[in-house]
């Protein structure tokens, strides 16, 4: 998840994701194939005498940003030192320098853990007995509180 | 991050998340270890005699929400199978049946990688190297586009 929240930043290189993230060439490489594989990041011959590559966010991987900003946002919340957030966001159709929140479209209120419940979707729900679902089976709709 | 989820879920005692994860004991109790380190989760005595233990969010593992349904929203997107996703969810307020959004909060739209940009904050806006904040740098807002 760190390489990929680098690559929305802009980090494509090997040798960049390897300063930034201060990992092995052998650990970063495995990611990265990864990610390749998983079809959120593609490898993107740049140059070719001698030949180079980099990485480049694919649509699949352009569809994690609410997964990135929500991590950043959490960070900043609970991690952030006394100088504030490392990384601020600007939402460029309205000019707000907000950090985007997580909204029920049918009413455009912030959602959290406790206002929203969980319940089988179509696929489950006439098989699963995995302890993750139990609760789900037995009470329709399970929340925190 | 699968662990926080079942967490979500309800999953509270070891052999639930070792059930459901299907990882092996030793793996399991280094990863809870670590959530219990990092005050996402919390190691609770529910019985006495014999002593049993299980393990609930804090508030600060409650905030990961929007990482979690981010990535569950993605997980429907890019891998859920004919049958549809496995869990739906419910804002209860509204009792709307929705997948929540990332939305400005300057201007209620829905938002993603390209509508956004990214510029340093002020705990950065001096001094970073580093390769992922070289074109915030340079550019001052980054955007995919």
């Amino acid at each position: 998840m760190l390489i990929v929240r680098d690559a929305f930043l802009g980090v494509r290189r090997f040798e960049d994701f390897q300063n930034d993230l201060g990992t092995t060439r052998h650990r970063l490489a495995a990611r990265l194939k990864k990610l390749v594989g998983d079809g959120i990041l593609a490898r993107v011959r740049y140059q070719d005498r001698p030949q180079r590559y980099e990485y480049r966010l694919t649509e699949k991987g352009i569809d994690l940003y609410p997964v990135v900003v929500s991590l950043l946002r959490w960070g900043d919340r609970w991690m952030a030192g006394k100088e504030g957030p490392p990384i601020e966001l600007v939402h460029r159709e309205c000019g707000a320098h907000v950090m985007p929140t997580l909204t029920c479209p049918g009413c455009n209120e912030e959602v959290n853990a406790r206002t929203m419940t969980a319940r089988l979707g179509p696929a489950l729900r006439n098989q699963s007995e995995r302890p993750r679902y139990a609760r789900l089976k037995h009470r329709k709709e399970h929340s925190l509180s």
